[in-house]
């Protein structure tokens, strides 16, 4: 989910006048902080602004995969409950193309579950493993739903960051972001419980090679820790980069779940459809408490991404949409090659991350209030979002407070829209070097 | 959602060896006991077992809602994220069809909020507003999620019976299932934070009087308790009786969220779309919770939800969609009046709770572990719907331990089946009184 386009502003005094207070927990984790989506949400920007802002796509998902949710409709028990483990002709999917890239003849009835989202699904995940005061390390910058996720469910973030690439170079790899793994060391006490790793990584791009993963892993059976491999960008990696994924690296199956999302995969991020395939030790506690928090995910769509699933390798459909998405990435990164501009090639995922510290803007420009007190790139996107007309996110809000400086550097721009937006967005772009 | 099927068998120990340890949070509100659901799911009896246990419709939506689905599916936008809020067409036909039922002009940015069902729009409620050892009174018998869904949150369930009718008449009326008022005070303590009114009642079937309501909000008003009215079936309320929303008692708002579901309005269970109404001060930390917890709902069949309120006055609806469900009580309930069979005349909601107490079986048949050692309504339903083939479910289940007794008395049957279902039912049903 790399949209947001809500207002979680705080309620206000008068709201809680004479009222019942709400839970402490909506004051940890940023929980009740104007976000990011928010503030840049297409309403607050001008008119005819290019949304490269918010991570869904501009087009829709494939008919034949739509075609099977309009074919469930029409019958009677995919418009009922769904057994809350997902309906059974989408875990047979998930289990037929998965199962042999894990090695595994997956079980559906123990080792996969259809989840609301990737988010709910990483949420039960919280719910059912966290004790008050547990420790979730996760590598900055983060994706931002984390976060609240982690302190609602009484754990604890502990922070890790990727460290930019150095050097003056104009096009870095995603890959040249690095952990320093003895900081990663460091930053296991006591209380760690789990480590979430995502991979490709939003907003960074970058793709984790086997030894970085090893490195992770041998970290994970040394202090007993489970790991959330947050994989929803799986079917976006280009290039011909190999995607590790953690679950298979000796050992770690049994301390592995892995975190899936039918919206990324089929260009539907509005179905809420996601999965969790692991261990029964650890699917089995998640379902408990998914079938608590929604009983259910909704049916008339598992069908549809049971389609897709099923379908997908016969259409060689993920190979086409990864070439679409290079296409995209391609019409984006030359135009910053083009205009000289220093950016990070991202190796999956549908993110660029462009250097913004080198672009001015008048310190009087009319900035709203909500920008203000922030980090300059906030102040640098509203810019560029108003002036040029191509909205991105600053990227600082994927940091702590204390890291919340390696993040001003950069914008993310997300290139999952259509090849003619894009063309139009860099065309305003190239205005950039007006302020350089 | 009265259905479930789930098997949320607590992990064995083998599945637990050497791994990480789920969260203590698993280990209250039976959350990882074997539920009723699960046993009475239709694999464990007989193949032509005739399923009155589960509450989800053997019907289709109405194909005017369903193809707004197909409408949403065919373009771009409502397959993409919604705003956490909700879509605002479905926003504003919530505004439209319940602001006058409230004599309020709703607010679709602070009022309402769009959940992924029911279900999660109570547990972000939860969320929300629960500290560790805050307390939440519910009636007695319950719906079973509330129960975890409240220690999830870190609060303590506190039951109150609604007490059934005494004598020996057989045709008694839900309104017949009374509060103790001077009880209910007397469970009130100083954490008490919630209290969930559930009306029409699952399983009862009992609509809340005027009356009734009054004195819970005093009660409410008194010690500055938040309101959950579970209204889930308030569009199936019976033989002209008055739904009183309890948001609408004088100074009630301000304290009331109001709970509403797509899946029961619109035979839709597996939808997954219902929706919050109140003021800001529940609505916006609900949202800042519900964001966290799934995002968003899924977008293209909040689309449907919306034509469905949009049309059903129009289309009179809900009246002819009332006159079915109540010419399926009928059938069942005549069938049990002809039959001598004591049973409670629900006023609301599809449930008739019949009483099984007098229905005889060998002890020594041959009854699965899972249904002994529980109480003796698990063994009469289970052998009513081996024996007979019609299943139901023990009420038992809806109870706290300490007062599990009162619903060992009764069997719930629903009724959102078809007509010639339910017809034959209770044919199969005449037999019971070869077992009296």
């Amino acid at each position: 989910m790399a949209s947001r386009s809500t207002s979680n502003a705080a309620p206000t005094q008068a709201d809680r006048s004479n009222l019942i207070p709400f839970s402490s927990r909506l004051k940890e984790g940023k929980a009740l902080a104007q976000d990011v989506w928010s503030i840049y949400a297409a309403a607050n920007l001008p008119a005819d602004c290019i949304n490269l802002g918010q991570g869904y796509m501009n087009f829709a998902p494939p008919a034949w995969v739509t075609k099977a949710a309009e074919e469930a409709l029409a019958t009677v028990a995919p418009n009922h409950y769904s057994h809350p483990r997902g309906r059974i002709r989408l875990r047979e999917a998930i289990k037929s193309f998965y199962g042999p890239q894990l090695n595994r003849d997956l079980d559906v009835e123990s080792e996969i579950l259809v989840t609301s989202g990737a988010n709910e699904g990483q949420y039960s995940v919280f719910t059912a493993f966290l004790e008050q005061g547990d420790e979730v390390i996760m590598f900055e910058p983060f994706f931002d739903q984390y976060l609240p996720s982690v302190t609602f469910n009484g754990g604890k973030p502990v922070y890790v960051p990727l460290h930019p690439p150095v050097g003056d170079k104009l096009n870095s790899s995603s890959s040249e972001w690095t952990v320093d793994f003895q900081e990663l060391r460091r930053a296991i006490t006591p209380r760690t419980k789990m480590i979430i790793v995502n991979t490709p990584h939003n907003p960074v791009g970058k793709v984790f090679t086997k030894q970085e993963l090893e490195f992770i892993a041998s970290l994970a059976e040394e202090f007993n820790l489970l790991v959330m491999a947050d994989e929803v960008y799986d079917c976006l990696v280009f290039d011909g980069k190999e995607h590790v994924r953690i679950a298979n690296l000796p050992g770690m199956w049994d301390r592995t779940v892995t975190v899936l999302s039918a919206g990324k995969a089929f260009a539907a991020t509005g179905w809420r459809v996601g999965w969790l395939i692991g261990p029964a030790s650890i699917i089995q506690p998640t379902l408990a408490a998914s079938t608590r928090i929604v009983f259910c995910s909704n049916s008339p769509l598992q069908e549809a991404a049971a389609a897709g699933l099923e379908q997908a390798p016969g259409r060689k459909f993920f190979e086409t949409q990864l070439a679409e998405y290079d296409e995209r990435r391609k019409v984006l990164t030359d135009a910053f090659d083009e205009l000289g501009l220093k950016y990070t090639m991202p190796e999956g995922s549908y993110f660029v991350l462009l250097d913004i510290s080198n672009v001015n803007f008048p310190e009087d420009y009319p900035f709203p209030k909500s920008v203000l007190g922030r980090g300059r790139d906030f102040r640098a996107c509203w810019f560029i979002a108003c002036e040029l007309g191509v909205s991105s996110i600053p990227v600082s809000e994927f940091y702590c407070e204390d890291h919340a400086t390696i993040g001003e550097a950069y914008a993310r721009f997300a290139f999952c829209k259509d090849v003619d937006t894009l063309k139009s967005a860099v065309e305003r772009l190239r205005r950039l070097k007006d302020y350089m």
